[in-house]
């Protein structure tokens, strides 16, 4: 299949699309972004990979770290995870406290925000200096030496993290976050300001893909194949929050959106893809980014449906 | 692949498991099932089919016909469907109204009973004779010429239907009911009192894995390749109530269970298996034919994650 | 006290005030009434009474009469009445379903619709002729011989009482509704399609200011006094859906308000007083008649706190 | 009335009831109070006075000091109070999150603890010294120079307030909380770790049952006639959290409790009463403290319904 082809006839597809949709502004560091910014890259687990547009330039991935997070957590201590946390999709706003107060403190699964923060407090309880070690975990998946966080946006995520504080409160309430909250949030707000482009995250995710092994060609096992699949199934019931049932609907692939614009999909077998448009709709997944996986998942006849 | 062999492993791995779980008995004719029936059926793409235990005694297909009923709304009026009722998972019982009362008589998706109930509502609009029609379609979609409604089942639960009569008072109230309410009540307990057994189960299914092509070997067409890979979508977001996250974890097919204990799966490509034993679990889908669907996928190697 | 004067000084102060709100239209009967009528009376524990406006017009009473159906339950059997309906404020709409099924179809007090439908159910068991004996109670209690139910409107609510179906068929599926539905319905439709006018409604509660003892001159004892008290405390608490603090802050006496525009209130030991204007806030309570009663309250001192 | 032989009685009537309930341990603190004291006391507007048992003791007033905080900040700025807090019933437990994600911010009223925070909060912007200040105020209005804070029940509170600090957040989150959230806590923590006995609680409380005088002698003005007659209003709708129904059935009376076991209840015109015990039942409320008042308002005639 000539991947190459059809990346360029989704863009060249949605090069005139209307400008809809706002740029994420709750964070204010994340107000500055160009808001016509567009990228698609596609990883395939044979290796070869693809781009169009902005493909190149880093962006902030923010809860589509969540995934990787959730992946370091199960391959350290799933036990734990899947006791804290739950697998079903929520039905709510992504930072909604209202099921987490009637669910006595267990986040309904780990991409709601409750759920991440579980899922922080219980790397920072694993590891001596999360914030280093989670860096070291995603350059390693990915194969990238030099992916950061933009101590910018950590920082101002911090500040303004009140309905965060929320969350995390409620839960100590109920006995659900063991270390400092402080510290536990200064991790999480350093995981969701992790730069990394398109083709970045493509590669980033494509043990997602193969069951487990990740990049570079010695294709280093990370999870097993169980623990990828049980990521893809909770991508696919809880990756969009509200609209998870939409995605799941239009594009047909395990995702995850951010509010930096970007979006990850994952093709089993067969590729990874993301896409990066900054504008959102109402619910706070990229427009575009949507729509430019949809397009693809249809010339590829990748949907797993 | 065995795909019999693989039947008979793990309807043998299943033998002794523990007899967990109730029969339901709030439709007070359904009671009187033997708790220890199982079957397990499978159907492939090719023609082929397999089977075993009890796969062959017919029981109340239940909820799990709400699948079936939504195809035919489709096949008639897709616009309708997608008008007045959702495509997100619920995150709450089957029959709960709350949502419903803050999302102002929309229900969230076809496969909880507000939402079956509008999908009945919009086929008894568009059809003259709306249980001999719907029963006519079951028949074609699975080549058996004597699927029929248990009459005993309708009434029994059509008597004891107050939380139903409510879900449809509030949506009336809403404007999101149409017809008479207990018109559209009696065809939506015919529809859930469908009687079919395991082995028919697969083969009413097998559309949905073929993209819309049904037997027997003409293979006609009753939905576009879009719309039953929309169909899968919405089974594998909503088709276990508050158990979708889990179902989808654990067996990683698209899937619809029913209270009279039979699950199908659809396997896209390859083939539709359905499972029946009738004790449920407090969530209200059938322990051991979750077990049968969870473990024939694994041996098949077929979740689509 | 001059209440005469105090009165007409209460009518005049009103006479310029602006037309805000409007008439209530969801029971359709209740559509055609004048929306400029004002009424305004006023009942002495001593027999002295008052009147202003269109104090002896009749006028749908509605929800006023659920206060009539509490007491006259109470009287018969207040047994059942505490044990299957709760005496809290709801914090919600008058007619929301979200509380009652958390807490398992027992409404939270008996002046909410699933309140008073329970309380129907309560009088339509303990007697033979529940539509005509509750007639004759509030003949009764207001020494009004000819006090009756307008038809057309009983009729109008019950085909058009979704949301209340709704309500008994959720508490029916919880087990508290034992009569049938359709007679609860039709009783409770004709409970509130009492027409009295302001007049008849500040001296059929008299017994609510006079610790149970009702008019004529004999004063015949309907309630105890503990029962008046824990009427009144409901009505303070609950008389006004979600609107009752206000109430309570503004008029500080305990009231019961209707969607036909009336509202009783009681000043325990001195009177009661009744207004009618059909013109409602958003919260289904008359602007004129609340605005009516609080000056009446500040004027006559009479405020409860 | 002969209100010392009136409190004998009571005192006398409780001497011997089942020791039910538990004492609150949720503050730390407090967990280490001796669970069978038993203190009541009365105060007339007239300067008399009555108690029994462990009147003079001091404990912890908790929730019972919001009252006097809200008396506070409706003297400074009541504009502030009322835009940013309700009048109405909440239906919820005191320290529930739903209600106030639903309502964007905004708490229900100002008793709960999301009000009180609102209005420690307002306080906090309107002083220089808060913590001094309102003890002046504590001082001023029961006429007792020895008022204080205990600072270790303070600490102990604050320590563990992860359920305020979540109302906190999340209101600051929607804008309704201006000051800096840790300096807010720490006010509400001193507030709350008010010592006082049951003869200082009803001294203290005295000008909300004579129209906003208080003590001593020279009867000095601290709030209008309106503004206790809405503090009376609020206590009685809104002062027992999810049983203020049940206070207001039973006793009659506006009142507020704490954890601490104590409450207070007023009787406009004639008295106010204090009691205390510690054993609390399920909703937060002093169990034989209620029952105290329940017997006082009975014996003395004073229930305002």
């Amino acid at each position: 299949m000539n991947y190459g082809a059809i990346l360029e006839e989704v863009a060249r597809a949605l090069a005139d699309a209307p400008k809809l949709g706002e740029v994420a502004t709750y964070i204010p560091e994340l107000g500055s972004v160009d808001p016509d910014k567009f990228g698609l890259a596609l990883h395939c687990t044979d290796g070869s990979s693809f781009a169009e547009g902005d493909a190149d330039e880093r962006f902030s991935v923010q809860s589509v770290a969540k995934v990787l997070a959730l992946a370091w957590a199960l391959s350290l201590d799933a036990e734990s995870v899947w006791r804290r946390v739950g697998v079903e999709p929520s039905g709510d706003p992504f930072n909604s406290l209202v099921q987490l107060e009637y669910e006595r403190g267990r986040p309904r699964n780990p991409l709601i925000n409750a759920g991440a923060l579980v899922v922080c407090d219980i790397l920072f309880q694993r590891t001596r200096h999360a914030k280093d070690e989670f860096r070291d975990f995603v350059r390693t998946v990915s194969a990238i030496d030099d992916v950061d966080y933009d101590p910018r946006v950590a920082e101002s995520e911090r500040r303004t993290a009140y309905r965060n504080q929320a969350l995390l409160n409620l839960m100590r309430d109920f006995g659900n976050i063991e270390s400092d909250l402080d510290e536990v949030l200064d991790f999480y707000v350093h995981v969701c300001a992790l730069e990394m482009s398109c083709r970045e995250l493509a590669q980033a995710f494509l043990f997602m893909a193969d069951h487990g092994r990740c990049l570079p060609a010695g294709k280093r096992k990370m999870l097993t194949r169980e623990q990828t699949k049980r990521i893809n199934a909770v991508m696919l019931t809880c990756g969009f929050y509200d609209e998870a049932g939409e995605f799941a609907f239009r594009v047909g692939l395990p995702g995850k959106s951010g509010v930096g614009g970007g979006i990850v999909a994952v093709c089993p077998d067969r590729f990874t893809a993301a896409a990066w448009s900054p504008r959102l709709g109402r619910k706070g997944n990229s427009i575009l980014g949507t729509e430019a996986l949809a397009l693809l998942a249809r010339k590829t006849d990748s949907s797993i449906f």
